[in-house]
């Protein structure tokens, strides 16, 4: 069975909080790349979608997924430091694009 | 209560897919950028990219979390475009990152 | 014969400087996105970087040409909305590269 | 006396060529990095752009036109690899501006 991304989305955005709220005396990643300011997560954020692009058009199925997993997660670096999550994100896709979760999950059938 | 992420962007990646599947013929957004070929919707991630870089430097968080929006959507786009979804990014960042939906939800108090 | 590189940024820093000084209440690109503030400025070259890319992967010569030069001219509004300019870029490249145009000018046989 | 735009790209340009031409065997930068592919520059194109507009919105002048240099300089590189050149760009600045540096240096007051 596939990896659910919502749980996905969800544990990776709790461990980021941690991370972040742990500070830069710890070891992570997060933590170290928080520490260099807002202005480093974006350009992390500028260097994956770049990444993901030239993936899709010149590099195979894994590349492109790995790329897309970089830019997600960066992303979710970037909104977290900012005090932000998932669930925003989901509610303006779901104003957007009236593709609302819970509307489909009270369409599924029984 | 917030919408939930992975219900959304499940929702969402099966409308991109009904849409680049009926084609150009349709009114659609997505069939239409698909129509114009995947360098136009990487054009497009590009600048999601680079407007949610710049909100997250000098806009509010409303502003940050639309363009976050607009780039995940894109994302959904191309992901889509090449066959790809949204399992096989959770799964690369389950790997990535040990922060694997299933790990976190078997983890869950009863 | 070729155009000069040299003469053509500077005529168009000029003109680019002239524009901005003239103000929005002109129909000029240059002063209506000035008047739409910094990020939009620097929106646009994030798009023609892009755009760039995407040439140079999956385009012709005469199209990566074109973002080439559409990057270069946004780039040149950005850096006259700053208040700099061409100049500081060449002294610049001429300190990390050690090519200076001067030097290069100097070793030119007479 | 400030350097001169010109000189300066012309003979960045010509360095970068000979650069490309000696080949990875080399020690160069601009070696390693053609080696690499066409994505990998196109990739550090990505990179700087987005360092400029990080730059243009949260630093000082200094470090602008040092991210403004980078740019240029990958694009010279990006260009060059693909057998371009600042000429064939100032051209097309010149055909899309009426900027051109032949026009502005017939203006000229002798």
């Amino acid at each position: 069975m596939a990896d659910d991304i919502g749980d996905t989305l969800t544990a990776l955005e709790a461990v980021v909080n941690d991370r972040l709220a742990a500070g830069d005396g710890t070891a992570s990643y997060v933590a170290s790349l928080a520490a260099k300011g807002r202005g480093k997560i974006a350009q992390k954020l500028g260097e994956e979608a770049t990444e993901t692009i030239i993936a899709a058009l010149t590099e195979d199925d894994a590349a492109l997924t790995g790329e897309a997993a970089d830019l997600v997660f960066h992303l979710t670096v970037l909104l977290a430091e900012r005090g932000l999550g998932w669930d925003a994100v989901a509610a303006e896709l779901a104003r957007r694009h009236g593709t609302s979760g819970h509307a489909e999950k009270a369409a599924r059938p029984q």
